[in-house]
């Protein structure tokens, strides 16, 4: 059976997340029960990268395999006449061999976290940052956030949940940006361990609050404790921005 | 009374618009509602620009009198306090004197309306967004645009029940850009008439598709005549960006 990359947007606030649950509604549900309804089978549609309750993704990509070897276009315009009036589109639709998979196969993923620096709440950001009232030091925020790329042992900035092997990691990039109210905070790595995003966001807030020093967040990083490490972000702010795959995998 | 000038930010997809009407919410009635909950007593809030259902604002501004003379931050957070959680919030607040008037003192209004322009529909982007999926030549609605700056008749860009005396007015600036899949018609004028900004980019976009010519837009400019103008792009598009006062305005 034909198999198609799909880069997909979506907005995860009403969702349990990517994966498919019990417990209410799921990204994944939602794209397969699309499949099924334009195809008539049931199909696996598997992600590259598993986003919470709440996460969004600008890029996220998924590989489904179907019974039929349409168009590209025309198969990312059957799935998105299918998911209408869900917020979920498939942006971009592509044939590919059989030994590409988007998770396995993904070499880099980039994810965005964006903080609403405002005394007021947000209004048209609802849903889509996390408000932090207090004037955040997005400079020193940025110093800090420098002392985590590389590889490390990041078990300070990972769910005690998580199911990854090792808790060692390569983050290629971590950059904090302000633009007016809004501070976005940037990372690229190969993969990310569960909740690390949002637990690094949740440390570099205590620094940019003053409250943790640049040497404080480093502290955390070398204790590879979860305890050390600071609190939780919201989800409502995280969005995967992209996946990259090797030129030759397609 | 002490007056005050507010800048106020809100998500208008739920609301009949800003001004007050007896078929369902309206911004100006829940801010009212905000002000009569903090200083017990009932206000009349007047905005700069009265935006229709389903318009946004990120920068409207509406002064109040208010019976007592609390410190503006005090104002700002007492009204969002009664407002939430709905999708409006004070983001600025200033004591102003009593020649101070939201809509009568402004000397410029600021709006952006924003197409998605892929084949994709909206998601994150969803009710901001007009959603349109032919291609759109951007550059050449920036070329058609040029030809409405200026002091112009603008008869045949306003709405038919529109209420302003004069249909002449000088539109400072109007510029189309692309950046990716969002294409932003930004304008500024001391005044707009009512539906200008959607009735002028439901015309763009018929030149933004090769449907119509630059030439055909002065032909409709020049006819002064509703009919020669374009279709009314939706409400979900336009955002008042900013309204601007003289320099001794306060």
């Amino acid at each position: 059976m034909p198999r198609f990359k799909l880069t997909i947007e979506y907005d995860g606030t009403d969702y349990v997340g990517w994966q498919r649950q019990d417990n209410g509604p799921s990204i994944q549900a939602a794209i397969e029960e699309a499949v099924r309804r334009y195809c008539q089978v049931e199909t696996l549609v598997q992600c590259a990268g598993r986003t919470d309750s709440g996460v969004h993704a600008r890029g996220q990509v998924a590989h489904v395999d179907l019974p039929r070897d349409d168009a590209p276009d025309a198969v990312a315009k059957a799935i998105n006449a299918h998911l209408r009036p869900q917020p979920i589109a498939v942006i971009n639709a592509e044939r590919v061999s059989d030994a590409f998979h988007a998770r396995f196969s993904a070499i880099e993923r980039g994810y965005v976290y964006r903080i609403l620096n405002r005394r007021a709440p947000p209004t048209l950001e609802a849903n889509h940052v996390w408000w932090v009232s207090p004037p955040l030091d997005a400079a020193l925020m940025h110093e800090a956030a420098a002392v985590l790329v590389g590889k490390h042992d990041f078990s300070s900035f990972r769910a005690t949940a998580c199911q990854s092997d090792s808790a060692v990691k390569t983050l290629d990039a971590l950059t904090v940006s302000r633009d007016g109210d809004i501070i976005s905070i940037a990372a690229r790595a190969r993969s990310f361990l569960h909740h690390q995003m949002r637990n690094i966001t949740g440390t570099l807030r205590l620094v940019g609050e003053h409250r943790w020093s640049v040497a404080d967040v480093v502290a955390a990083r070398d204790a590879r404790d979860r305890a050390a490490g600071g609190p939780t972000a919201p989800s409502t702010g995280l969005c995967l921005m992209h996946v990259k795959y090797p030129a030759d995998a397609v």
